[in-house]
């Protein structure tokens, strides 16, 4: 699939949208993924909330594990946060680890605007027989 | 630290907020948390999207890791999906699983109305010697 | 299966035998482990190796992962270590975290003598359709 | 540290002895290890033990995160197990995702002969004021 029906499914993440998410770029096996830092995504500690960055991976992780044209649910996810932001704006970018199969193995990393590690995402999904109800 | 500093504390999570990530019962090493799932929850495949439910539990392991007083910034998070859901009421209780030190360990598990697991998530803190910025 | 078939089957298993990992019990959805911590067990900072410990829970995971008679293989590990050991007994227990499906989530509590965790350990199989190759 | 010297202080790593795993490079954040396949890495059903998998990625992830000169303790590990092997030789490469701090992120890639991913694995360590004791 190509990143105009990649971004027109994905159009219809609404949770991504409410975290201000925005697709950038996507392909097969890849995708980029952008979020401007606003209070809103900031926790109790002033710092942005594991739970924005992780919804900013997550949807890059998403759009890239579905880019095979079959849906992908993601059953596990490991992320490491290693440093904190306040403000600016993060970048996702999630590739695939391994060739795609039933099961599949993709990295995300998400960096500030310095290119400096803020979190390493790894997730698996389970892949299943069923078409993205895309048109072709 | 009792339920009614830490609520208070942490009513200034404006990322749980705006998810609508609610406080319902903490105490030393524990905490309970709610979400009732709207359309704004779900992602492009018509179910709650990733973020929405880790969100949801990473509020419950901020609050049961911070309740010893002492800023825990997360550095680690597992999290498996293991039912998707798409309707009713979501909880995460957090839970400790070691004595708390320099570092902590905290597992989270998520259910629907039925009890049922939605998703288990695993979290590792790492104990500043700061203390939360709360009123005695 | 039952304990008497499962300790058969993964008699079999020559890496569990090479580290030292015994079985203790061993029923639907569970398995207990146990190793005997001796000195090549040990790392370069004189404490037990991590791939000792993780060998150990993995043991426990494979047995009560596979007990329902369906070939069960890991997919992905997640292993918090909480505590360093340099000697006594290391008891693994492994149990399930959902009904058994296509995928199954188990988490394992490996603890000392005291009961203390060591670590806690999380992991996912893919269930295949073949079964067990075991004698009824 | 360079890799004579940290050669030398792992080469009391007894458990990688046990399991087989060699060192093959070692530098500043970066160690390459080796396994050659030999029966008793086998599990019941045949393929490499996931222990055995670990304890190789989980040698180079120690002398990687050790390669500073500090203590470095692994707090926590991910490991995703994409392809089941039988035989011939896995290789181990750690590396590091961020700049050493008081936590450090690794993550290590073990491949067959062919360079096909067997297993991701992401690890994180918690880095004591404690010097490493070699001599200088």
């Amino acid at each position: 699939m190509d990143k105009q029906a990649l971004a027109e499914f994905f159009t219809n993440d609404r949770f991504a949208a409410l975290t201000g998410a925005e697709l950038v770029e996507a392909g097969q096996g890849y995708c980029k993924t952008r979020l401007e830092i606003r209070e809103h995504h900031l926790n109790a500690a002033n710092v942005v909330q594991g739970g924005a960055i992780f919804t900013l991976a997550d949807f890059a992780f998403a759009v890239a594990s579905n880019s095979h044209g079959k849906i992908a649910l993601a059953v596990n996810v490991n992320i490491s946060f290693l440093k904190s932001v306040t403000k600016g704006t993060l970048i996702a970018e999630a590739r695939e680890l391994a060739q795609p199969g039933r099961l599949g193995a993709y990295e995300v990393r998400v960096t500030n605007e310095k290119g400096e590690l803020v979190a390493q995402f790894n997730g698996m999904v389970y892949r299943k027989r069923e078409e993205l109800p895309v048109q072709a």
